[in-house]
């Protein structure tokens, strides 16, 4: 009999097929004396020359099926085997403590595995799953557990497991694979994520699917509401086939609106860009009909690596970003570090508030060397496309213009060296601070532009860690509060004859697209896969329509109104 | 020849006598193998013995020249010196290790230091001080050094010290320590707080004073201004005389005011009220001459315990701070814990931006039942005064709504229970979140009163943690970001006929003022030894001229422009 379970839509689409359980082996480790520590490094030897092989043939397998970037994970790994920091200790402590291999190595990847996550460094983290992921392989190897690897999988099928580890999810191959589902994990989660690039349907969070799906049994995932159906009856299949190719019908009529204007009902244009963290996010803007890049977040440069970029190097990837966009306007945001994210070889003082710490602005202020060197890589690379500088994280005038000072005293020393900058170089600010948001007249005067980081501002106008769990309540998009803010920065930014943009998660939700059109939103900023969609709305909307609701909409009490009230009346308009 | 030193003014007063060095001996600790540790714990025991006779005699000089309460500081060393889980690692540590007594103490010392300071919790970060300090004390008997004790001054001087440590503070005498000067510390530190309660003038942050000063030169210190004049000619000597008779005529001009309403030159009555810890606070309230009370903050009474207050337990000390106001006007805050407020008994988990995250009034409604036990405690004691409820960081009006609720319930169970409640409380909220600032218009349709908390309003304004040393930059109550939001509040209440008070620092700030009687702030509440000096300056002001001026000050761009301008133009005015 049909079952329904309900989790986090993860990633769009509908898929039916049958299940296959990806079972999380028990690795059981008991300490045990052991006789002859020689003969038990041996074992431990051949566990790993096991994996070895192993690894390899799914690196290989990796980069013939998915990409050869993805098979680079289990180079990783292959590197965690023959490291000798990593190794050593373990036969060190077999010999020392007369200790089984099991036991030594789990004690010892353990130590690795505090030791990195203890970093609170994005990067140093994923080192540690690294070695959480390939302990586990040798392990099982030395307890003659097998491992399931997904890259055997030859029909399809639809993933059920507790979780996926970074070396399952990259051996997924979308001919086989036709969607999974986990038990933990959020909409952000690495395997969601993952999905989203792959274009496979998921859910995610469904807590219960590995204890209620048996093996073979036929299931329905619906990436498009969270919901799973186990053992559907053909009525049900009939309805997802049906509802999967309502989406179909949908991606296609976005995909012609690649290459058309954002142009409302009623004849007013918008621009639509994307947010992207590397040069190669570029081809993704330009197949999803970006306008305009309106945040590249510059900090990716600066991480999984030892020591900063030198201006070359910096000059190099903005050339390529500005290049690749031929043109279209392109919003470099300057350095964003501290806070959640660290650089492993910049040693900052540990934060009791990081969120309200020394980061990105007030960071590079205080390091102006480091400032001045992504100042002058942006002014070298002007000269190859349409560059809008962005400072993050201004609170006050006094940093806006010291920065801005900073970026002028550069561009005199450049042309003084007899180097070509652009000079029509439109310099702005994220406006991601509730004094900003405030001050907004004030700054107006000053910036060439403002684009509003909600995220962030979310953030701090409700005193509430949007990463932390217990307050997730106050992340609120639609409270009159945030848009009440929104309308000061933009109503400052055209009584100056200067324009505001959005570039967090909220300019392409469907809910916010409306009352940000009423409010007079001039650019829209968001993930490249999410722009289709956002033009195909705006052109059914009209701006005038949306700005004689607009101050209803504000005067509104809670988040909880706002949302019932575009969805009753401004959706599907 | 004179010298001139400058730090931070941490007491008011000018005095004028000898330096006195508090020296801190360097105990050099040396790890040493020894031969006999019966005879090395026997030589540790004496050195507890002695610490623990003269921890007496200054336990015993310290209650009577000061206070018994000043005096318990050394009943907490004592019984540290009495506690096995402490002192006996230390001898373990001697037999087992063959190491010196020194050292045995001073790792065994460190352990629980750290361990203790890493709870990042007020009480257990005392009891980490408390262990230094007495550490100290018996590592000199062992290196045999001497530790100078302040109680055993007997000559009019002016301490100088590095830092004060509690055990140096609680010993100062009024009658021979005049004042005191310290190279580390800032205005909030203890030894600043202790100075104030004492009136004697403090210089603290002074950085050079230990390396400038001899024992036994004449120093001026001028609590007023932040200086520190060394061997002074007689002409600055006459000055600085005159300085303090200037001040202590203003204190008189102060004292005149204590039964005074405060009525500005045109007429305009304000209501001056004073933040409390403790219905012990109320003396000093009355004192000085408190209309109100602004802000009782009750976590105090959760603190330093080992459990939750009772019902009982609460509605006494209610009660007691409703008595002693007679009738006058009595702000009692809800529990605001969490953040920086720990309490030792509630296990919370540990949060990457705890100001950001589950505190005060998000704490109190995650966990109801704690809740609730307060709202009756404060309805059972409201017939005793003229009691005012105000709910902690609240961000929406859903909160304020399911908050409001929970005392109403509580309200109706205390009536059906036949316990008298009174019907005239005042239910307001702390505006302390920018989201409420800017949501006010809706907010006062629903509360009855407002009270601006303007340390975490600009803490959350300007994203900046206020305890985080690298952006202190920040901190700008005078950004005119923070003077806008405080209009938006006032006015919101006003509309509805309500009123707005205020109780962060800035309500008694002498550049704040003449602002806040512009903008029509109906309520000023500060520390009650502020109250005489902000009754002197309101009563020079008018209302009507500072009205006028307000547009101006709000359409500046920074907060320096705006102290320049009421520097020039609204101080004695």
């Amino acid at each position: 009999m049909a079952q329904t379970l309900s989790g986090i839509a993860a990633s769009n689409g509908v898929a039916i097929a049958k299940a296959f359980r990806l079972e999380n082996p028990e690795l059981n480790v008991e300490k045990r004396e052991i006789a002859n520590p020689s003969a038990e490094v041996a074992r431990l030897e051949e566990a790993l020359s096991l994996s070895i092989s192993e690894l390899e043939v799914i690196q290989q397998q990796t980069a013939k099926q998915i990409s050869e970037k993805e098979a680079a994970i289990f180079g990783a790994h292959l590197l965690v085997l023959s490291d000798p920091e990593m190794i050593g200790p373990v036969k060190e402590r077999i010999t020392t403590d007369k200790v089984n291999a099991e036991f030594s190595l789990q004690e010892t990847a353990d130590m690795f595995i505090t030791m990195f996550e203890s970093m609170e460094n994005e990067y140093m983290k994923e080192r540690a799953a690294d070695i959480r992921d390939v302990t586990k392989r040798v392990l099982a190897h030395l307890l003659g557990v097998t491992i399931q690897s997904p890259s055997m999988i030859s029909e399809e099928v639809i993933i059920i497991a507790e979780d996926l580890t970074p070396s399952d999810t990259v051996q997924l191959n979308k001919q086989f694979v036709k969607g999974f589902i986990t038990d933990i994990g959020g909409r952000t989660s690495h395997s969601a994520i993952l999905a989203r690039t792959l274009e496979i349907p998921a859910v995610v969070g469904a807590k219960t699917a590995m204890a209620s799906v048996q093996n073979g049994t036929m299931v329905i995932v619906d990436g498009l509401d969270g919901n799973i159906i186990v053992d559907p009856d053909a009525a049900t299949i009939a309805e997802y086939e049906q509802k999967q190719v309502g989406f179909d019908q949908q991606k296609a009529e976005w995909a012609v609106l690649k290459n058309e204007a954002t142009v409302t009902k009623d004849g007013h244009a918008v621009e639509l860009g994307a947010n992207i963290g590397t040069p190669k996010d570029i081809a993704g803007v330009l197949e999803n009909g970006g306008e305009a890049v309106g945040l590249y977040r510059t900090e990716f440069l600066y991480m999984g690596r030892d020591q900063f970029p030198t201006e070359d190097e910096q000059t190099e990837a903005y050339a390529a970003v500005l290049k690749g966009m031929n043109g279209k306007p392109t919003v470099v945001r300057t350095l964003d570090i501290g806070g959640d994210k660290e650089l492993s070889y910049l040693d900052l003082p540990k934060e009791l508030n990081p969120f309200l710490g020394l980061r990105a602005i007030r960071l590079c202020l205080e390091m102006p060397d480091l400032f001045r060197t992504q100042l002058r890589a942006l002014l070298r690379a002007s000269v190859h496309g349409n560059l809008k500088i962005m400072f993050p994280m201004i609170a006050t005038l006094e940093e806006f213009r010291q920065a801005k000072a900073l970026l002028l005293e550069e561009k005199a020393k450049l042309q003084e060296e007899g180097i070509a900058v652009s000079d029509s170089i439109e310099v702005g600010i994220m406006v991601e601070i509730p004094s900003t948001a405030v001050m907004a007249d004030v700054f107006a005067k000053e910036v060439d532009f403002f684009s509003i980081g909600t995220n962030d501002l979310i953030q701090y106008t409700f005193a509430a860690d949007r990463m932390n769990e217990s307050v997730s309540y106050l992340y609120q998009p639609f409270n009159p509060a945030i848009l009440r803010m929104v309308k000061m920065v933009i109503d400052a930014s055209h009584k100056e004859g200067k324009w505001t943009g959005m570039c967090g998660e909220m300019a392409g939700d469907e809910i916010a697209i409306p009352i940000l059109l009423g409010l007079g939103l001039d650019e829209f900023s968001m993930s490249a896969s999410s722009i289709l969609k956002a033009r195909a709305q705006l052109k059914k909307l009209s701006k005038a329509d949306m700005e004689s609701q607009v101050d209803h909409i504000l005067s509104l009490s809670t988040s909880a109104e706002v949302e019932e009230y575009v969805k009753a009346n401004l959706l599907n308009a």
